[in-house]
This record gives C-alpha cells, sequence and structure tokens, in this order.
C-alpha cells in the first residue's frame, strides 16, 4: 500500500510530505503485538509556505478571527494537496498509484488542559487546520486527518502521539532504546529491547530548540533564526551558577506522564533567564552554551523514572544538526552510544510525515494508535476522521490491505 | 438501520436531534433512480443553548478568536452528544441501538464567494463546529460531520444541501411539487412527478424569517424575536409604492442556482428598507406586512424559471407557523394548493435533523449527495467526513446495510 504523510509543524515553515510503501504482517490480537509494519520511503519533499503566509499563520495561531481561520483551513487544504501531489511526482509516480493519505494538519491552536465550562462539564480540545475534504478531492485519494482531536476526547492531552510509531518502526529485539526528539520541545521514547506497546514511556523532557533558537536571535541581533550546527554554543563556556538555576526547574522533578509547551519554556521563560544572565553577568554566548547543556541534562534526567537500562541513544529532530547539543546529549548518557535517525536508517527531516502516513495506515486497518500511557488518554482509541476519496474507498482499500 | 440526525441552526437556538429508522430499496445505477428510502421517525427532541452559549456563538460567527472557537468546537461536541443521548432515551432505546450519526454542526463562518489567494489560487471555504470526535467517543457510534466541506471543495456553494433529501422523501409519482423552506432566507426545491435528481431545480428565492423577525423586533420595541403567528403581519396593510420598491430588488431577476444570506438581506438591507418607510410615511407595522407579502411573491416569482407546473406546494422551516405569510403564499399561487410539511406527514421542526440523518446514511452506502445544479458543485461528490464508532465499525454498518 501506498501512503503518503503530510505534516505542518509548529515551526509553520511549509507542508512535509513522505510518499512511502508499507506492507504489514499479521497481527496477534492475543499478545497485543502489534504486527511488523515493513515502511519503505519513495520520497520526501518540502513545499513551503511564503514568508506572508508563515507570518499569518503564527498570528492566527495566537488571535486568529474566525473568517481568517475559515480561509486559511482552506489555503492549507490546497497547499496540503499541491504537497502531495508534488512527493509522488518526485517519486515518478502519478496519484492513482496512492492509496491512502494522513496528514496531521497545522496546529492552530492546543488547549488540552481542562476548562471547566458551566452545564457542559471539563473541556479539552485542540484545532488543526488544512481542510481534509480539500486534499480528498483535489488527489481523489481517501484521507485520514484530525488525529489529535480523538485523543482529547477521550481524555488525553492530544499529543505526543509519534511513540506509537517509535514502537512499530524503532523498537529493537535485542536493544533497548531511548528515543529523543528534538523540536522546539525536547520529548524521549523508552523502548524496551523487544518490548510491547504497554511497556513504552513516552514524555516531554524540557525545552528544545525553542529556548536555543531564541538565544541564537538574539545573539546575533535578529540575523539568524537558530544557531546553526550549534557552532555558538561550541564556542561558548558553560556558566555553572546559571546551570544551577535552570536544573532546579520543577518541570524536571515531574514524573511522567507530562507535557509541556510554550507556556511553560517560552517568552516567560526568556525573561526570567535573561533577568539572571544580566544579574549573574554571564555573557549571552556562554548563557546559550549553559542552555545547551541544561537541554541535554534535562533529557538524561528522564532515567530516573525508566524501569530498565538504555543500550541506545536515538536522536531525532532538527537538533540531531545540532553538534554541540549532540556532544552534550553524548556526555550525559556516556558510555551509552548517542546515534542519530540517520544512523539507524531513518532520514530525520522525513520522519514526522512518515509517522502520519502509519497512523492513518493503522485507522484504516482499525488499529488504535494513541499510546494512554503517554497523552493520559483514559483508553485505545481510533484515531482520525476520514474523508472517502469516492464511491467506492472502503473495498478498494480493504484490498490493499489483505490481497 | 437506525440513525440519528443532529443539527444547530444558525439561529443558534440549540442542537435538534432526529432518531429515525432507515430501510433503502435497491439502487439501478442505470436511471440514476436513487432507490427509494423508507424513513420511519422515532423521536424528536431539541436541546437549548443557554442564553450565555447563545451569545457566545452569535460574537464567535462573526469575530470569534482561535481559542474561543477551538474551545466552543469541543463544547458543541460535548452537547451534540448529549442531544444524541437524550433523544436515543426519548425513544425508550440505548445507544447500542443506534448504527449511525450524522451531524451538521454549527456554521460558525461560509465563505463560499471565491476570493483569491496569491500562490495558491480561488479559495471558497465554510466552518462548521461541533467536535464529531467527542461526539463518536461518547456515544461510541460512527459519526458523519462537516457535509458542506466536500462540495465547497468541488467548487460548489455548500448549500442548499436538502434538495437531495426532499427528491429522496417528498418527491410525489404523480405530483409536482414545490418545496418551499421558510427559514432565515427562503429556499425551494421543484420536484417535478417522477422525476429523477438531475431533474430538480433548487435555489433560494430571497428573505424569509430573517427580515420579518427584525421588523418584529423593532416593532415590538425588542420584546419579542418575532412575529408569532404572524400576528402583526394579519393587522397590517399592504403599502404597494414600498412593495414595487422591494419587487424591483435585482436577486429577484436572477436566474437559478443562486443563493443569498445575511450579506444581501441582513443589516444593510434592513436599514434601506426603514429609511424608505420614513420616506414613505408607512407604519412599521404596515411594512411588517408588506414585507411578508413581498416574501411570498419573491417564492412565487421562480415559477418564471421551472420547466413545468406545479401541482402542490409544500411550506416547511419556522415559516409554517406564520399564518399571515402562509396566506400569503396561498394567494400568490392560487389555485395550486398550499401545504405545510405537517399535511404531508412530516413534522416541520424535525425536518432538518432527519435531513442530516438521510445524508450520513447515503455517504455510508457510497451515494454522492451533492446536487450539483443546486449547489454550482463541479460534479457529485461523497459528502462527509467518517469519524468511526470503534474497531469493526464498517463491517458492521455493511452488515446492517444489506443484511
Amino acid at each position: 500500500m501506498k501512503v503518503i504523510g503530510l505534516m505542518s509543524g509548529t515551526s509553520s515553515d511549509g507542508v512535509d510530505a513522505a510518499l512511502v510503501e508499507i506492507r504489514s504482517t499479521r497481527t496477534s490480537r492475543r499478545t497485543r503485538s502489534l504486527g511488523a509494519l515493513h515502511v519503505r520511503p519513495l520520497a520526501f519533499g518540502v513545499t513551503p509556505y511564503s514568508s506572508s503566509l508563515r507570518a499569518r499563520l503564527l498570528a492566527a495561531s495566537s488571535h486568529g478571527t474566525v473568517s481568517e481561520l475559515c480561509h486559511l483551513n482552506a489555503v492549507l487544504g490546497e497547499l496540503s494537496a499541491a504537497a502531495a501531489l508534488r512527493v509522488v511526482q518526485k517519486a515518478g509516480l502519478t496519484l492513482s498509484a496512492v492509496d491512502l493519505i494522513g496528514s496531521h494538519g497545522h496546529t492552530i491552536h492546543h488547549l488540552p488542559h481542562p476548562v471547566f465550562e458551566p452545564e457542559v462539564g471539563w473541556i479539552r480540545s485542540t484545532l488543526q487546520i488544512g481542510e481534509p475534504a480539500v486534499i480528498a478531492e483535489r488527489t481523489g485519494v481517501t484521507t485520514v486527518a484530525d488525529f489529535r482531536a480523538r485523543d482529547v476526547a477521550a481524555e488525553g492531552e492530544g499529543a505526543p502521539l509519534a511513540p506509537y510509531v517509535h514502537h512499530l518502526l524503532l523498537g529493537h529485539q535485542q536493544r533497548s532504546r531511548l528515543i529523543v526528539n528534538v523540536g522546539g520541545i525536547c520529548n524521549v521514547t523508552y523502548l524496551p529491547a523487544g518490548g510491547n506497546l504497554p511497556d513504552l514511556i513516552a514524555c516531554d523532557t524540557g525545552p528544545g530548540n525553542m529556548v536555543l533558537d531564541a538565544l541564537a536571535h538574539r545573539l546575533t541581533k535578529g540575523r539568524q533564526r537558530m544557531d546553526r550546527g550549534g557552532r555558538m554554543a561550541a564556542a561558548g563556556r558553560v556558566d555553572t551558577r546559571m546551570l544551577a538555576h535552570l536544573l532546579a526547574h520543577p518541570f524536571l522533578r515531574r514524573p511522567p506522564p507530562k507535557s509541556t509547551g510554550r507556556e511553560e519554556f517560552g517568552e516567560a521563560f526568556l525573561k526570567r533567564v535573561l533577568a539572571l544572565q544580566r544579574k549573574l553577568r554571564c555573557s549571552l554566548r556562554d548563557l546559550l552554551t549553559t542552555c545547551c547543556v541544561f537541554t541535554a541534562i534535562s533529557v538524561g534526567s528522564i532515567r530516573r523514572w525508566l524501569p530498565g537500562a538504555i543500550d541506545e541513544v536515538v536522536v531525532a529532530g532538527g537538533g540531531t544538526k545540532n553538534r554541540a547539543l549532540m556532544s552534550a546529549l553524548a556526555a550525559v548518557f556516556q558510555p551509552v552510544p548517542v546515534k542519530s535517525l540517520e544512523q539507524v536508517g531513518w532520514e530525520s527531516k522525513a520522519f514526522e510525515a512518515i509517522a502520519f502516513a502509519c497512523l492513518a495506515y493503522e485507522t484504516v486497518r482499525d488499529h488504535c494508535a494513541n499510546v494512554p500511557s503517554a497523552t493520559g488518554a483514559k483508553r485505545p482509541v481510533l484515531l482520525g476522521t476520514i474523508v472517502p476519496g469516492g464511491p467506492g474507498w472502503y473495498e478498494r482499500l480493504k484490498r490493499r490491505l489483505s490481497p
């Protein structure tokens, strides 16, 4: 089965599209083994947003109005469909060869912490845009979308959803692995050797690129959006008093499941850190270096909650390009080897899009793909909503699932 | 098959819920006959919104922010699920007896006229809220929602969707019928005797309760939201100069397909009419009477575009309760009989919710249910997005569809 995964990250850079071929082995319900998924990447591409669209998306996610959201939902639907078409062409194929699309869409708002609503009760909500009806109509391919909403409906936080795919694609029979995903926020998935889905542990560990990017932006007076390759951080020194302050953050002491975001490590956190930097007379570059080490230590701090040892650390996400961070992680986890996703056979930048191709596949083969221990959901649920490509969509999929 | 239809109208009064039993006869593809649908209403109920929620919905539809929309989407999901549960209990059943839910949701914004977006092209959009993942999770029942988005994706206006259901439920072998739906806006569906789907004509005809309600509200200095029973209109006289002005509205001269809304007959229209009323020294009550007659004549004016005669007019929607309007319609269509939906066997207030139960049924049995001649869509499409009740959802539905 050929499946396209589409993802628009919170950095609002563009639509990632991955085309993969998926084959599955038989599932055993008795052991809760999922049946291995054989995923072969065929093509990957990014359809970038214009800087004006990027600015509109960022603005809309904090104070967008209803007409702008209504419109942007359709605009991102069109761009997602275009991204799907492009990745298929890149693979030298046509859309008629594609069986299924999984589209994460763009998270425009996320309110996973319950808010009390008189007459109704506690409400959690999340909103992804990128109209799947537009994707299905333009491509003619059945499209699964809105993966997070169902987990939130089941009282989960709707995130992280990647751990299930980590289990399927990165689990190892002999080696216990810790997958470290360095995005804006760092999150980890612990996969014990030969373990099953209920054995995995997944949670956020603290800030990732969010703080490092903001500091690099400040250090270069706005000329750079990130510390490319970790060069600036590599040139500074660790301020131990500052590090001690950072390590006192209560989030590090909280046991999993735990998740965090811009509310805890965004603007307000940065302000506090910068105030401290001036007080301690630490240079901005040394602060960057210190935060880089803090990030690595906060990832390492998760070990106290794990039931077993780690044989291998696998780093995914944009952070793999940051050599200073990779060195810091290697130091923290020593003597356990720290590898990049590439070193275990997967393209880092394509992985998230591939993950949503896999999650769509799981939905149409009736597998619940949230991990309640990771999201906090009450129970495993079938993720997503299905927009049929056209009449006969289910029978076509069924034939491809069980040839 | 037992199906629940859920509808939250633009008046933002509450969630209408109808439980129906649907059986279908075989479809003949050759003749494009749809196969009759036997629909038996089992129960109907309204779950009203509190006045504060109603105010929030009205505010959100014009200038809602992203966090409010994200939250209200989940709130309406919960209220829709509660409405579904309530209507099932009213019928003396449990949710396990229900096979399917069709939820229209609440239209929070509708931008069917194309807007040019650089890099992407012409964009049409529509946004319904009332998270279907919440409905499916609370009820365990597979839920079809977001019916309008796919028609809009196919370059339609996403409305009206009722004509398909009018054809299925109200089409007559011997009598040509004109269905007149009096909501905020008036729309009609012409069903020639024994006709097939491509033979029907459907369009908006002009204002309905929108203008009448606003005038009644003004006439009672805000004490009444509508002219209950049409009593005030019945007590006034028609101002012929005013009527001539109203009948000159260009919308009446436009051929179908045509659709209109608050943009054309809302605040601005009302202002112009009130200015004219003062100029002509016509009383507010006489203006109400005149507008009532204008509404009936604008409905009648559709006859010039119809290919054949009308044997029977069937009036649906809130307007059936307005006796002044019903009399005006009877005068306009004379000698053709004007009946209410009740007189042909259907409960007026339940009909819209029933329609979305039918549309959900059509989607899961792979029938395209938009009417391109009515919405302007390029082609017939499968409407809606499907949120599975849980694993095995499709096989369960399939067994019920073809026992």
